[in-house]
């Protein structure tokens, strides 16, 4: 089989943490106060970044994880640096990390509008897709990482560039039966992560989470050919909450 | 295949704990005794919730959990801040969270009685599925996630739409047999945790618990198509005896 | 299919637990002697019970647990008040819980011998087996839990009541070559715990558990319909060996 | 299916330990000293008994283990003395147990030579696979547990006795191209761990370890049949090494 | 089936480390000077080996590790003691070892060139492949674990050589096209560790590790018969930015 031919755009991390509440409990309250105030600032300094990307950070309900931070650049170089500095920071050393993600965002040729593929570059959709703007709505987080399934008759992999494009075509349907309730990025993590794909939606209201995922589940393609990870879902933390989060 | 319609109530947050019974050993009285007086406080007020919505505390059996709190609210920022609430308390320090689901009640639309289907929102058995009152017969609970296999030839989202109602009809008259001495919520989970649905049973005899699951087993839904994750089960345990059940 | 008929008896919690052994280490002399005396009596206290039921004690082999209890009890709630008694006991802050298995006492109604089935209540074979008395040959312990497939052609619920008679007819025939050897308690755990059933086996020579388990695996109910969970070994702790076990 | 006959010879204990080298390297020298001493005692010991049996100790490669004892004894109640005698030991709350494996040597009567089967207790052939020598070389361990697969058309359990034993042979032709190079002792598990069986190599030269089990891979009854546990090895640690391990 | 003929050269050992980041902040200052600058010499020392072998270090990118040392040596014990004296500094012990991987670079005879297989020994390509030389493009490497599968009618082992020969044959294609952008070593870790084999990949532009992957996705032999474990993909850390790093 040939591989579909696709377009990567920003490299993703989703970094989740996990807060030691004991051990924070114990930290000095000056230890505290300044590694909130240096928290609050890195976070804030890292969501919008005037060298190209974005980060989002949002508090995780239930144990899988207290915090994910969504950063989305260029290189994988300043992925790195900025969980680096997270560890580094005063706070760093209060927070597990529970779960990660290193995927890279995707679009595949084959889906692209009538005209688009023969100048891809100039695009708009293209680059609106590989270098996406922070979502609209945005209150609530879910992601999931997934795969493609290859067991016995059900293998993903050796159907046709035909049969796979038109699965994919009756899921896209779907999904857009949900534009303006929730955005998505996908990202493609062969290679870089455990999963072959991840998934990133976003909405105002998390029942459109389940609606979606509840209604997609009977595709062909996600019924008969997905393998899901875990799923985590969030609600936007500001910057400025950090510090009534961590103390809350 | 097209997903069948579903109707949505409040969240649910099944939050279990575990305390740290070596560290709650070495903590001061003193503490102690005010994280048992905040805590005692803080179950009772989220019992019954007057914005709507009901918790109810349980002590687990097992190594699995020491504690799991099940919160029904209307929405899941509600459900973070209870969980913040505890996290954040005296003796939150002290609880790790082995485990955790995110779910929301779900009805199948048809299943719903003759004559319901044409006006849901005024239908009160519509209202006390979706937001149901506390159980009655609640002195235990059994609270396990679940998925429909999706294997080979053992497909549920391959079915037909009549195929899987003939199946969670002769389901549901297994489960009839029990009104009276089991009672149980039905949550779906797509999109909000690992698994797809939640069950969450009650019983004043926790033998119903064993005598239910067992009948079932051999309905096909569940022999052909049904996973089971972890089982949780525990005894009632009202906001007054946490103090007892704590230093017991 | 139709459920075979069940009797059930007395409730099992099987109660494995890991010494923390530098904090242990750590501990005061005075404390560890106190802790020693007091787990001490709890054992003896709780091995032969005067309201029903009984618990044995088992130093287990390797890294799984360094403990294990075995409770049989009327009720979930005696089991719970059980665990809660080694919980809240000198002890307990140094006593992880790598394991345990909540389950009841089954005997399947058709397995019955000729003539019993019509009065099951005053049966004498019926109660010595709901309610067991201490096994005489109890110097080893082997549990294990275990499930009944639902993988594609090898589905057990789907058989017929008459295929699974014949098959657990023969397996029956295996075990009671054992008859004078091993002596087992046959638990189920739908509704109660991750597995299906619980064997626990007796022996004073642990290699029949391994001639047993060898044979009856080629045994077609096993061979063909058996997923088994870990298996925990032991060699019995009176209570009087509590003591030198701990600081051995 | 019959169960093929076995014999059984010692009962071997594979105990696997991790240091806590954070504990360690803050306990005080003088504790440490005595230790170091106390654990060359007690290996030196152990490493062959009077009574029966023999240990050796391995350093492990890799994060999965520190140290490896196989300890053969007559007796699970032996074994177990061992295994606390460390445990026990001033050593003892250093090292975690990161896997065990209990087992017992096991041999099959119809693999045995012409003629033997007739008086197995007086084959010396039979008395040497039993109750074996020290291996001659043994500079490099490789111990893993695997089962038999029970998957659908891969059923070894299914297969008749006269299957079994022709794909047997062919695997055992396979291991003895190997002789002078890898020692080998089969060890049964069913009843006593979580695997059928464990298989331990010695060898002076570990690329053999790969070079056979890469052959092995090949024989159908490994290609179709074998289901593998965790990889363990490691290289010899003579008791007088035990310090310079430890602190190296 | 005959098992295909294998050259191997020096053996792997793949190192990951975790830093426990609240140890290491509480840490005396002058006990982290003395431990970075031992630490930098120790890599330095490593990464070219006078005896043959080499070994290079990466910042890991999530949770799954911070630190990967890749190390290949001639002999499994020139490996166990470099693991010791990593684990024998003053950084040890606030290293923890998420993962490891133990393995050998191997050759496949009937993949070489025209003219080679007579005189192995000799010829130049062999050696460069067994014994390879520091990688050029090293800026990020990518290592992941993986099994060829044996499920029912996907078993590798199965194939005749010839099947085989074709299904690499097209794999290989798809690797040569990346000729200089990826440079691979394949080690094989059957009797070694818990994969039939390792994948460590280098280039200076972490995409391509993504592009190639997805690529050979498509390819029979990956499709229907590949199995993967977890990838890590990191970033060069040169000894001398072992200070930086840490503290960073």
């Amino acid at each position: 089989m040939t591989a579909p031919e696709t377009l990567e755009g920003w490299f993703a991390l989703h970094d989740l943490r996990r807060l030691d509440r004991r051990a924070w409990s114990e930290a000095p309250p000056e230890l505290r106060h300044k590694a909130i105030a240096e928290a609050t600032d890195l976070l804030r300094a890292c969501e919008e970044d005037a060298e190209g990307g974005w980060s989002l950070a949002y508090a995780i309900v239930g144990h899988k994880a207290d915090l994910l931070v969504v950063h989305l650049r260029p290189g994988v170089d300043e992925l790195l640096a900025l969980e680096r500095a997270f560890d580094g920071s005063l706070l760093g050393p209060y927070l597990d990390k529970p779960y990660s993600y290193l995927s890279v965002i995707e679009l595949s040729r084959h889906g692209l509008p009538e005209g688009t593929a023969e100048n891809v570059a100039a695009s708009p959709y293209v680059k609106a897709r590989l270098f996406p703007e922070l979502p609209e709505l945005s209150e609530y987080v879910c992601f999931y990482p997934m795969n493609k399934k290859r067991e016995g008759a059900d293998n993903w992999y050796s159907l046709t560039s035909g049969e796979r494009a038109d699965l994919m075509r009756d899921h896209g349907r779907t999904g857009r039966r949900y534009a303006g309730k929730v955005s998505q990025i996908i990202t493609g993590s062969m290679g870089l992560d455990d999963w072959e794909w991840g998934v990133t939606l976003f909405a105002d209201d998390p029942l459109q989470f389940k609606k979606l995922i509840y209604e997609m589940r009977f595709d062909e393609v996600s019924a008969r050919y997905a393998e899901f990870g875990p799923f985590f879902v969030g609600q936007r933390l500001s910057p400025s909450d950090v510090g009534s989060w961590l103390d809350g």
